[in-house]
């Protein structure tokens, strides 16, 4: 593995922006000192490194930091470019389209699947609901369309909208066994939920994901704890 | 001029989302075709060639479509390189500062800017404005830290971040006008300001930038429209 002691990760583990990260590091074949982040205290590290948002995950490269998860991503692809499979095409055109997707997949799944937990009443849940279903329905289309019949976004190899979407498996599975919904159906959404699985079994996921049953617990924990002060500002 | 039959941009005169893709085709100096779209009717080319969001602008390059304003000045940057100035550093660091920062400008500015005017409350108005003075404010140090003593965020030429931030000129600069205050304040931010100063100078920018005063009177128009909508509701 390159890297080693030049590449630091400001991060935290149940974060799917620090997992998109490590997914990318992890395809490329980089090793990189894990810095664990304690968010209800931030360290010295992250506050100076990442000034502008105060948010995980920073890389740091030779001491430069580098923040924001698809900006890191497009960085480790192009500062180690030749280290393993490139996940931007090398044809402008389909680089654009898969920008395009990676900031679909933030602006639309991500922020829909945040409000369908997060919105302030039942309503405002149900809403998010909804237009997550209809963003991961919109997603089958771009698979159709970025795969050309290969097995990714990215074509035969994995690429930007693979690790961006990928990103998020461990929570949308966790989602799926608390809520009892299925997010990615094999009727509705065929090319996605075979992709699902396909990406599981890649060596860089399963090193770079994190456990399910680990995040429901994670998610469990956080719902107890919202409840709580909740309860305690009634009183 | 290259670019010609080729290149087919599909916008709004005020959009300045538009505006930015003007901008980099201009200090590319590539010609194109404008079709103005009739954002109240939109067109069946624009609804076709950007099915998910159906908003301008639209590059349509060689037919094929490419949407989403920062997505297409990059694809400018990579499908035309060697045609004009490179937008964007050949250094991956400078270039992941770079896309850090014009993420910041949608995110924090651009939102904090029309919740300004948009916002529910006379308090949402309110903090939107007072948000909008901080990330100025954060502007001005990044203006420092890319500029690198230069004159621009892309250092001796315009890149990226200049282009993502000079869009809104003529916007922010019909707010001042309508607003009576000072958005780039040469005593707090006087980077910025003789940044604004020398940026409306280029060439490129001329050619790009909507005129202040057109922009005020579209502003009015549109106010004076909701303003009709919110009373014919009341009634």
């Amino acid at each position: 593995m390159a890297g080693g002691d030049d590449l630091k990760l400001i991060g935290a583990w149940p974060s799917p922006f620090v997992t998109r990260v490590k997914l990318a590091l992890s395809f490329n074949g980089l090793s990189f000192e894990n810095v664990e982040e304690d968010i209800s205290n931030k360290s010295e590290l992250l506050l100076s490194s990442n000034p502008v948002h105060k948010k995980v995950p920073v890389l740091l490269h030779k001491g430069k930091p580098i923040c924001e998860s698809v900006v890191i991503v497009q960085y480790i692809d192009e500062a180690f470019a030749g280290t393993g499979p490139s996940l931007l095409s090398s044809d402008p055109h389909e680089r654009a389209v898969a920008r395009f997707w990676a900031a679909y997949i933030d602006d639309k799944l991500v922020a829909s699947w945040m409000q369908s937990f997060r919105g302030k009443t039942e309503e405002e849940k149900s809403e998010g609901t909804k237009q997550m279903f209809a963003a991961v329905e919109t997603l089958e289309g771009a698979l159709r369309e970025c795969s050309k019949g290969e097995e990714y976004f990215g074509g035969e190899s994995v690429g930007l909208v693979d690790v961006s979407l990928g990103s998020l498996l461990s929570w949308l599975k966790a989602t799926e066994v608390m809520s009892g919904a299925k997010i990615f159906d094999p009727v509705k959404t065929p090319l996605l939920a075979a992709w699902v699985e396909r990406f599981g079994e890649l060596d860089g996921a399963k090193t770079a994901l994190p456990d399910v049953d680990r995040v429901v617990e994670f998610a469990k924990m956080r719902q107890a704890q919202a409840a709580a002060a909740a309860a305690a500002s009634e009183n």
